[in-house]
C-alpha cells in the first residue's frame, strides 16, 4: 500500500471531532493502526507518492519524501487516490488562517488556529455536511462561528424546509447562519486577518476561515495512465470496480459510483461507499468476482442536539431521473408521548406515483431519536426495490420508550398512501389466501 | 365498537410506565381518546360485554354493566377480544397484594400497592418482557424487587448468554434476579402478606406480587359461536384475517398469527402485530382485499440502561422449523470509539447455512445505541427473504457519533460469512457488468 503521508486508513470523517476537542488524540482516528495493518500482512510504503502508472508494463512509479524514485511492478493494481478539497473556485486559500479540511495534514494546520484562543471568530464557507459539522465543532471549541452557505438553505442535500430545521438548531447553538451567501474569495484584511468576500459585496473578517465547499475526485494518477474518466470527472468503473485499464481497479472518492436507484453512474464521495467499493475492488483484484451493489446516497449528520438523515433521491432528483415523484409524510413523536422525552420526528418519503416504488426518504429529529438507524430501514427497502406501502407491512420493533405500534416511518407511509392517485396495492395471489369462505 | 370496560384503544404496553410513575396520568395511555374515536365516526358502546355471537343471524348479544342485554345485528364482525393473563397454572391470584398486569383495571389494582410505601418489597413472577419491564418499573418506584424466572436465563426470547446481559443489568439496578425458579403458587403468609412458593421449597414473602407469566388468547366469545381455533388455541384465521364463520374476522391477541419466516400460523401476542392485523381485518370487513403480510416476532425491551431486541427466529427455533441454522456475530462499538460515549453492541445473526438466508437477529446494547431501529434493518431484510450477506451490501447511514463505516450489523454479517461452509454468494449476471475488459 503506497501512502503519500503517514496516515493510512484514517477516519477523515472524524476530523471535525478532533478539531472540536471531543477526540483529543488524533491517533485514535485510525480505523486500524499502522502496526495492525502490518500484522494483517499489508506492506506499507509510507511517505511515498505514486507519480504515474504504466499499464503496459504493469508498474507504478513512486517517489519517496527523500526524492528518491522507484518502480513497483504489479499483477493487479487498485487506485484509491481519493478526493481533494475543491480549490479552483476559491481564491485566497493560501492566506494564513485559512484552511480546508480533508486530510490529516489539513487538520494539523487548523488545530492550533482553533485551539489557541477561544475568543476567536471563525467563518466557515460552505453549509454542507462538513460545514455544519464544523459549525458545531468550533462552537464546542468555544469560537464564535459564522456559517456561510451559497444555497437558500443549509445542508442542501435535504429539502429546504428540513434544512431550515438544521439552521434553526445551529442558531440555537449560537451559530450565525447566512444562507444565499456566494463567496468570491478570501483576502488578507487590513489587520492581517483573513476576510471572506461575498459576491454581493458583504464581507466577513475572522481569525480562522474553514473552506468546506466540497471535494472533487483526485484523478491525476489515473489520467497519467490514460485511464478513462466517467461521471463528474471521477474514474470510470464497472460494477466490479474495473477501470478501462486491464488489471487496474479503482475504489473510493476517486471513482464514480453506481447508483442503486437510477442504475446509472454518479459521484458520491462517502466513507461508506468507499469502504464497500474497496472491498469489491480488493476481492476482484485477488481473483474474486464480486459486484458493487450500488450506493443510494444514505447520509446522516449530527449537529448539536439534532440528527438529519437522507437516503435515495430527493423529490427533484427523482423527477430529474425520470420518475414521477410524490413526497409526503409528517411530524410524529419519535416514541409514545406518554413515556418521558418524546421528541418530534420529521419524516418525508418520496415514492413514484406511478409504480408506488420507494425512491427516497428524509428524517430529521433529536440526536437521541434513532434517526440514523431509522433511515436505514428506508435504505434497505429502497435497495430491495420495494414500494412505499411495504413499510406499513414491516414488523418493526416497538416498546414505548423507543417507538409507537406504528413506527413514524409507517405513519409517514400511511400519509403517503392516503394522498393522491394510487396504483392498487398488490394483493397476494388468491391461492396464497387459504380462505375459510 | 363494543368495549367491556371504559378504555378503548389503550396502550397496555404503557402500563409498566404508569406503575413506575414515569407516566403519571393513566389517561395519556390512550392511543386515541374516546372523544377522538367518536369524532372519527366510531360508535362506542362502553361497559358492554359481548356475550355470544350468532353467525347465522349475524348478531352479537351484548350485556351492559347494568345487566341489560341487547342484540346487535352486523353485516361484518371483527372479533378483537385480545388475551387474558394466564391464570390456570397459578394458585393464589386472588390473595390481597397479588396482581396480574394486562388490563387497565389490573393496573388500577396494582397502582396503590406499589405507590403506598416505597420501602415495600415486590416479587415479580415471570422474567419475560413484562416481568423485566416491571422489575425496572418497581425499582424506579422505590421498591425492593425480586424477579423470579422459571427458565435458566431471563428473557428467554433471547438466547441465554444474551439474556445474561439483561440479568446483569437488572442486578446492577438493584434487582434480585432468581432464574430456574419454578413457582407452584402463592399463599397468604402468616403476617397476612403474600408468599410465593417455589417448586423446590424456597419461598419469597412480599408486600406486592406481580404475576407476569404470559397471556393466552381470549377465545370464549369465538368458541361460543363455533368458530374454529388454530395455533396455540387462538382463533384460526387466513391471511385476510377471516375466521371460519362467514362475515366474521378476527385480529390481535385473540387470533393466530401468520409467521413471515416459517410461513405457518403461530401465536405472537404483540401490539405491533395486533395493529397490523386490525387494519387488515377492518379493511377487508369494509369490502377490501388486503392480506396480512406476516409477523416475524420483532420485539424490543428497555431495562434500565439497556435495550434488547430480536427479530425472526432464534437458532433453536430455526432448527425446529426445518432450517439448518448457523448463528454468528460479535461485540462491536455502537459508533466510532474516538467519538465520546461508544458502547458495546452485541449482535447475533442467524442464517440458513444451506441457502444463506437471514432467519433471525438479536441485538443487545445501551439504551442510546439505536438497538431498536437497528433490529428493524434485519426485520426488513428477513421480510424480503434476503440473505445474510445482503446486509454487507446495504447503504446504511454513517457518521462517527452514530455508527461506523461498516455498521455493527454489517460487521456481524462479515463474521457470519467468514465462518463455516458457504453457498457461493450470488454474483450479478455478467451482462449487468459492463466491464471494460
Amino acid at each position: 500500500m503506497v501512502v503519500a503521508d503517514v496516515y493510512p486508513n484514517y477516519s477523515i470523517c472524524g476530523l471535525p471531532f478532533y478539531l472540536s476537542g471531543e477526540t483529543p488524540d488524533w491517533r485514535s482516528l485510525a480505523h486500524r493502526s499502522t502496526s495492525a495493518l502490518g500484522a494483517a500482512g499489508v506492506g506499507l510504503l509510507l511517505e511515498h507518492q505514486a507519480r504515474s502508472i504504466d499499464p503496459a508494463r504493469r508498474s507504478v512509479l513512486v517517489r519517496a519524501s527523500t526524492g528518491r524514485e522507484r518502480e513497483l511492478r504489479y499483477d493487479q493494481l487498485v487506485v484509491a487516490t481519493g478526493a481533494t478539497a475543491k480549490r479552483a473556485a476559491m481564491e485566497g486559500l493560501g492566506i494564513p488562517g485559512v484552511g480546508v479540511l480533508h486530510t490529516m495534514a489539513d487538520a494539523f494546520t487548523l488545530h492550533p488556529l482553533v485551539s489557541a484562543n477561544a475568543s476567536n471568530r471563525a467563518v466557515i464557507v460552505g453549509a454542507g455536511y462538513i460545514g455544519v459539522e464544523m459549525a458545531d465543532a468550533l462552537t464546542h471549541r468555544g469560537l464564535s462561528v459564522t456559517l456561510l452557505g451559497s444555497a437558500p438553505s443549509v445542508l442542501p442535500t435535504l429539502e429546504p424546509d428540513l434544512g431550515e430545521l438544521l439552521a434553526a438548531e445551529l442558531r440555537r447553538g449560537g451559530v450565525e447562519v447566512v444562507t444565499g451567501a456566494r463567496v468570491d474569495g478570501i483576502i488578507e484584511g487590513g489587520d492581517g486577518r483573513p476576510q471572506v468576500i461575498g459576491e454581493d459585496g458583504r464581507s466577513w473578517v475572522a481569525d480562522v476561515v474553514v473552506v468546506a465547499t466540497g471535494v472533487e475526485p483526485d484523478t491525476t494518477l489515473a489520467t497519467s495512465a490514460g485511464i478513462a474518466l466517467g461521471a463528474h470527472g471521477a474514474i470510470a468503473v464497472d460494477r466490479r470496480m474495473a477501470t478501462s485499464a486491464s488489471g487496474v481497479w479503482a475504489a473510493g472518492d476517486c471513482a464514480e459510483t453506481f447508483h442503486g436507484v437510477t442504475a446509472a453512474p454518479t459521484y458520491l464521495p462517502l466513507g461508506t461507499t468507499a469502504h464497500k467499493q474497496g472491498r469489491v475492488a480488493g476481492e476482484n483484484a485477488a481473483g474474486g468476482n464480486r459486484a458493487f451493489a450500488g450506493s443510494i446516497g444514505t447520509q446522516v449528520v449530527k449537529v448539536f442536539g439534532l440528527a438529519a438523515a437522507r437516503t435515495g433521491l430527493l423529490t427533484d432528483e427523482a423527477r430529474a431521473a425520470g420518475f414521477e415523484p410524490r413526497s409526503d409524510g409528517g411530524v410524529y413523536d419519535d416514541h409514545k408521548a406518554y413515556y418521558p422525552g418524546a421528541t418530534p420526528l420529521h419524516v418525508r418519503l418520496t415514492g413514484d406515483a406511478h409504480s408506488g416504488r420507494l425512491l427516497g426518504a428524509q428524517v430529521v429529529g433529536a440526536a437521541g431519536a434513532q434517526v440514523a438507524k431509522r433511515i436505514d430501514t428506508c435504505a434497505t427497502l429502497i435497495a430491495e426495490g420495494a414500494r412505499v406501502d411495504r413499510l406499513i407491512d414491516l414488523d418493526l420493533s416497538y416498546t414505548p420508550p423507543f417507538s409507537s405500534p406504528w413506527d413514524p416511518l409507517q405513519q409517514a407511509a400511511m400519509a403517503w398512501e392516503r394522498t393522491g392517485p394510487l396504483v392498487a396495492r398488490s394483493a397476494l395471489d388468491s391461492d396464497e389466501l387459504s380462505s375459510f369462505d
